[in-house]
């Protein structure tokens, strides 16, 4: 059983409510739309992704009859639920920003337009994808702002939240600039590409760290990286060297060496003189063991000599802002605005709009959010990628997710390429009309709404 | 598709180093051990989970016809070693922890023993479902310890990183102590508790917030939970007091009422006077809201009147230490101990047993760590539970893991029950049988390894 393709991976609430919904025939149509309520600390922009995830759960969303069994048989409904939730499929709408955009707290970055019922099952699934994918690849993006032009890899895998977060992290962060991966499964369903190096058991299994080397080697010609730290790096690096040659004329290439403990810029310079030294000008430098964006500035910074990079585990699990503040609300039913106003907690009423505004440059100026169909200049960012239940469009190709992304990294101002939290945060201004929406509906109690204009 | 059950949820090493072990012919006996190397800040004790999900991963181990071709087209291995993973079946013997258990840095909660390769390929599954359900259910069972007695439910899985991780965190966090979930499918597929409220959207689609909580009453004779925080959270409560003597001649009980955000602790009192005054002193006050273990603390140190919580993204993503130093590292080969030495990563080589003590009152004491067959007095907490590929027993039940883990805390010394370092950390002792074995593996140039005694 796939947990990501069951209905039933939801909260409890949703179905208690659809049943309530159903009683009183509850179906008209609600928006709902999903956005970040702020940025965790150090963050000073987010990047989209998981539309793709999020959007393949809504095609495929219905009740087998095991759930529906369920349903009957826990005594928790009302004895027409099961038939109901029996004919339910999402038939709405999504508009969504692309994956790979830059976005920013309060923007919201999907809508769902759907009988209430529909869109309100589906609000823990969207959730759960959209969020995790969003906070990998805005976390992988430091990391390729924080070693510009370096292979960085996905090394994340073991340390990641269940066998979904290793997939997704895989697609996330290589949306978001990274090279690629090291989960093999990740290649082969969705085409990203795969780096591997090989492990500290590999040496050990060996009677001789030189021999490991060597068999190891000797399956890739074309070029392997070989782990130099098992019990001494430069010893190990010089090992490399001393095989090389023998290596050469049997037509094998040792691509690059890896180094996973101990001081690794340090380490770095003095294994790239023993390389250099050693005629090995050309076999590139690799690390890995506890690193993230803080590390690679650091390495960036001091010219390490070091080419590619493995992120694990503070990348898939975003470890210094494990979560966003992400949240799905709705804003209009039956026709008309609604606004949550619990304290620290509201949110803004109607359907939405994100209008971008660039500088002369092409660079991000600021967001203008209103309400959907104001007069706004502006490119509009959330475009229909669903309707009636159907994807508008073939799925979107990860290399093009990756432009986006890096076009949208590059167009960023200076200030919020850093890694801490920018003095000047990107201005998100609330539209005019949108603010008139909001007082219509406070006029009104809140709790009655106010006519969309 | 399901990632968990693909043996290509695994790094791309894993496979080259097979594809090389193949090549050699080095199918030797190697022995594995996880364990984690230290405790994030704040720890004091880690609780075990997730030993069935690898030991049913190791059973159905198998490459499907798909993987095999995968493997072929890949152009990255041997011509024959595709047949060889054909073949590849996990045949080897399992040691572990009972989840639930207790443990510390530096002991190992699971060791197999297998053909090396069949050893090295799961080394990524193991360590990734094992490493997310130990962390949960350490960061569950802190919450635990900080509400005595509360009705305690996760509410994580929008935010918990996919799927998997969501149904994974219901089922550790149960096991450490947690009341259930709201996860439906957890509930459904696991048997854990479910538990469920209702969303602000579906007072929000109401026209009046007393008309949603009286149709969602009428549905839930037994006792619902309302959340009364859309608007104003003691106008809410004033509501469901009004409503609550209309409801009671129609056979309707309210449960309770959930707060949802501003001061919980200040509006918990006012909110059970509201109750208290109104007639409903049995109507329960149920807290959500970015709780995690240190807000439950302040909570109940202030005497709160808030009877259970629901605690999600800080559960779910273990929110202030999302990941441990967990590792799985070859300590035998061919039978002989085997050690690494990197910088700050060395390990103690050999296979290992973990003896627990124990004081006259039943508290936890020490631990020695030693050579598995060493005269060691004190009980053995790694045990057989799976045999030639086989699981030993039948799974053991949830219910079951969860006494164990609550006996397991009721006996920890008071020092390792707070959320703060303890300035004595809990003594894990090597024993000079394992101290000599290191000894000798290290004499022997690490690489060129001791006998096993």
């Amino acid at each position: 059983m796939n947990p990501a393709e069951s209905p039933l991976l939801t909260d409890l609430y949703q179905l208690t409510m659809l049943d309530a919904y159903h009683a009183r025939g509850m179906e008209a149509t609600a928006v709902f739309e999903l956005f970040v309520r702020k940025l965790p600390p150090g963050r000073n922009f987010l990047v989209a992704a998981g539309l793709e995830q999020a959007l393949a759960y809504l095609e495929q969303l219905r009740f087998s009859a095991g759930d529906l069994e369920w349903v009957q048989r826990s005594g928790r409904f009302s004895p027409g639920f099961a038939a109901c939730l029996a004919r339910l499929r999402f038939t709405g709408e999504v508009h969504a920003m692309r994956e790979g955009t830059v976005f920013f707290p309060g923007e919201p970055v999907l809508r769902v337009t759907a009988p209430l019922p529909q869109a309100q099952l589906v609000e823990t699934r969207v959730i759960n994808v959209i969020h995790y994918e969003t906070l990998v690849a805005s976390k992988a993006a430091r990391c390729v702002l924080a070693a510009p032009g370096r292979c960085l890899v996905d090394f994340g895998l073991r340390r990641a939240h269940g066998a979904e977060a290793g997939m997704l992290a895989a697609r996330a962060s290589y949306i978001a600039g990274f090279s690629g991966t090291a989960t093999v499964l990740a290649g082969r369903e969705m085409g990203i590409p795969l780096f591997g190096t090989m492990a500290h058991s590999f040496v050990q299994a060996h009677d001789d760290e030189a021999a490991a080397f060597e068999h190891f080697a000797a399956l890739h010609p074309q070029g392997t990286t070989l782990l130099v730290d098992t019990y001494d790096t430069e010893a190990g690096a010089r090992k490399v060297v001393a095989l090389a040659g023998r290596l050469r004329e049997r037509g094998v290439r040792v691509g690059g060496v890896r180094l996973d403990s101990g001081e690794l810029g340090a380490l770095a310079v003095s294994v790239r003189r023993i390389l250099d030294e050693g005629g090995l000008g050309d076999t590139t430098i690799f690390a890995s063991g506890n690193l993230d964006e803080y590390r690679l500035r650091e390495f960036t910074a001091a010219g390490a000599p070091i080419d590619g990079y493995g992120v694990g585990s503070s990348l898939v699990t975003s470890g210094d802002a494990p979560y966003l503040d992400a949240v799905y609300k709705l804003q209009e039913y039956a026709g008309r605005a609604r606004r949550k106003r619990s304290t620290g907690k509201a949110t803004w009423p109607g359907r939405k709009q994100v209008y971008r505004h660039r500088d002369a440059r092409g660079r991000l100026a600021h967001d203008v959010v209103s309400v959907e169909g104001d007069e706004q200049t502006g490119t509009p960012l959330l475009v229909p990628v669903m309707r009636k239940g159907r994807r508008l469009h073939a799925a979107e190709s990860l290399e093009a997710m990756r432009e986006r992304a890096a076009a949208e990294l590059a167009s960023l101002p200076e200030r919020l390429r850093a890694l801490e939290d920018s003095a000047e945060p990107y201005r998100v201004e609330i539209a005019p009309a949108l603010r008139k929406l909001a007082a219509e509906v406070d006029r009104a109690g809140g709790e009655i709404p106010a006519l969309l204009k």
